[in-house]
């Protein structure tokens, strides 16, 4: 197959990718009405496949995802790109590692935003998958680079794959998509438990060694190793 | 078409709209039992289609729907209409440019409603929808224009496209149903994340000016543009 | 028909609408496991249709429905009838009006049971439905008619359909099982938009006469005319 | 059958049995993810099934479950078995009369868990399915024995079929895996309705004897005597 046509076919199967994975944020009620998306890198490509804007969840087909540059630029597609592609696009131009991108305003989570307190990390949940505290990102407004950079400059001052950016909601990354939604969908379910903790008193703190030791063992044990077959999902690693 | 075939048609229509909108309030608990409707105008005539009172949602039908006159007498229709047709009646005739009311007692914008207090305006997504703070209506009893009144001079006097009422519940407006439908669910949303950051301390300000910016760009920029494919859904704009 | 026909009719009739209203209970999630149940009183008839006890609601089916008699014997049916027989059979037996109770665990309403303390009547839709404040019975344990005798004279000295037994759960009552289903998921949603109003501050109080006025209305003039079809629901007074 | 046969047909169904409950920690909404996970002991052999680590309940089948053997070494299967095998491993070899072992992250368990704090017994249903308070056990971290030991250790203390672990998560057993994820549902639902009471006050009390006389009716009335057909479920005995 030449370049071109891996790329083409590539890029079908992340619209697709794309497509299905919102799925994962009207299931966990992370999103409502059209509030939230999801985008994936095209891997070796200055390329990014990301939600249509203002669309119904109902209404998303791995057609009518749209094809950006890393400016944001449409390269492919009938519909504009979400109003969040400046903020992925400049994730995705400054962290070579990440491949996917997931922004909600899921209620927990973005309450913290709101107060602009981290979420403190006492639940081994959170050490495993966030390797300490859910930060909190500045208060930037959309229209510029503000808010890529400031994800950018927080998640590189953290472990977390997710930041709360403040007032907003919650930004994740991870190395692929999949992966981006799963620390949506954690960040959320750790902010709820500890806002619902903290509602009758002070959680018990995780010391710091036993924060570091439980992240590495969940980033390098957890799940199946990589030589399985597709069934099982390897959250931690590039597939 | 003569003028008369072309009300029909547009009433046809409006009677599945109406009908289907009201699965988006059970899809997001905005709703129990039968407590909730939707409403629209039909465009360029002095009439509404609005629920029947009393019908469970999974017994809704577009047959079932009732088509009123602006002063809430039924038109055609085999059933009783919603027992707040005077009210939303009243928001028709004098709202011209309103296209869809909506109403709920969803729970965290009605207690709110409850202690007659505003949901701040503390999370960017409040600035998009609501331009600001998401405003208090006055205590007002079903069976005159109390409520209604009551709506169009709180809704005056704010950007909101949506009204607590006082130990009550919600109303909402937009240029169509659809849109009105969105507000709805937006209010919830806003009012659940705040309710749950003030649970724990006091949310960061955003600042007036920044309000207004955000406000200006969602209702100007968001989505797609009005030309695009049906697919589309422009919230901010009759369609 | 002869008599007995008529009675076999009605007990099939019933056995149906018991096992369908169940729905409701885990739609509006008001239960967990086997964790709550509706009757009906078989009318005319010292009888009445209940859940099998323990049996999953997945489970249930029209035929393992329970035929009692109204000291809570078994008349018909192959199972075990619930563990709260003999509370609602003292329901049937002191209430004639009575023609379907249903009892819940529901997740707010038992919340202010475990403090023994009633919902104030702050919404117009408890105004509505309930007439005042949800009140609070006694503490009282299975195995006699205690809990039936507590929901008895509770519910006697109050215009509300329900009442919340003390650290235990929800009774309702109707005029039939599906407005007993109707009073047990308004009771739950007027508890939890309550409670969450109370989390923040007071809620605002409603005049008795206005809350007498709202009762009044709804239990009078909300949804369709008793001449409607089958199509609509009469919460209010038996179809 | 041959004792080899037979074996072979009691896996085959335990591995259907396994797969089928971890519906109902997705239907209650106990998990997220990939986060939680059921077993059950294979009858009369030092052998249990269970989960496949880091697999979408989507994507699970009875084919892609684990057998272990009591050490926690994997015996039949493609995949690698849940991460939390070594402490339910150790849970089947120190409790013989333990049949199934459930572990989930559900939020208001795990609440209390983060701050160390037992659930007291002030609803009539944790008497009846949990005999007195849901108590909490040590912080242990994942690697070794020091979870399954911080299970037993708490569980011989207490007549409760599920324990908090401190900052962690909750894990219940039971007879069967079913009685287990029954327990499982249960400590969440009591957890949750003692939180919100907790929110607005003190709960009331249930005098000891009283906590005494519900368990022990509940744990030997409830539900359909052990002679009735399989549709029934026998939750606090085995099959």
């Amino acid at each position: 197959m030449s370049v071109l046509t891996d790329v083409a076919t590539t890029i079908h199967d992340l619209r697709r990718e794309v497509c299905v994975l919102h799925e994962q944020l009207t299931r966990y009620q992370l999103v409502v009405w059209t509030a939230g998306n999801v985008s994936a890198r095209v891997p070796g490509h200055a390329l990014m496949v990301i939600k249509p804007s203002g669309v119904s969840y109902d209404d998303l087909t791995p057609e009518n995802m749209v094809v950006c540059d890393l400016e944001g630029r449409v390269v492919d597609g009938d519909l504009a790109p979400s109003s969040d592609t400046q903020a992925q696009a400049y994730v995705y131009r400054e962290m070579p590692h990440v491949g996917g991108v997931v922004h909600t305003h899921s209620t927990y989570a973005t309450a913290w935003a709101a107060r602009g307190e981290p979420v403190p990390c006492v639940l081994t949940m959170c050490a495993d998958e966030f390797g300490g505290e859910i930060p909190v990102g500045p208060f930037a407004v959309i229209g510029d680079d503000s808010i890529g950079r400031g994800i950018v400059e927080t998640l590189r001052g953290s472990r977390s794959p997710a930041v709360l950016m403040r007032n907003h909601g919650v930004f994740s990354v991870g190395p692929s998509a999949r992966a981006a939604v799963k620390a949506a969908v954690m960040a959320e379910d750790v902010a709820r438990t500890v806002h619902v903790a903290r509602q009758l008193g002070e959680p018990l703190p995780i010391e710091p060694p036993v924060v570091d030791a439980l992240f590495d063992r969940y980033q390098n044990v957890y799940g199946q190793a990589p030589q399985q077959t597709h069934q099982t999902q390897q959250e931690g690693t590039t597939p």
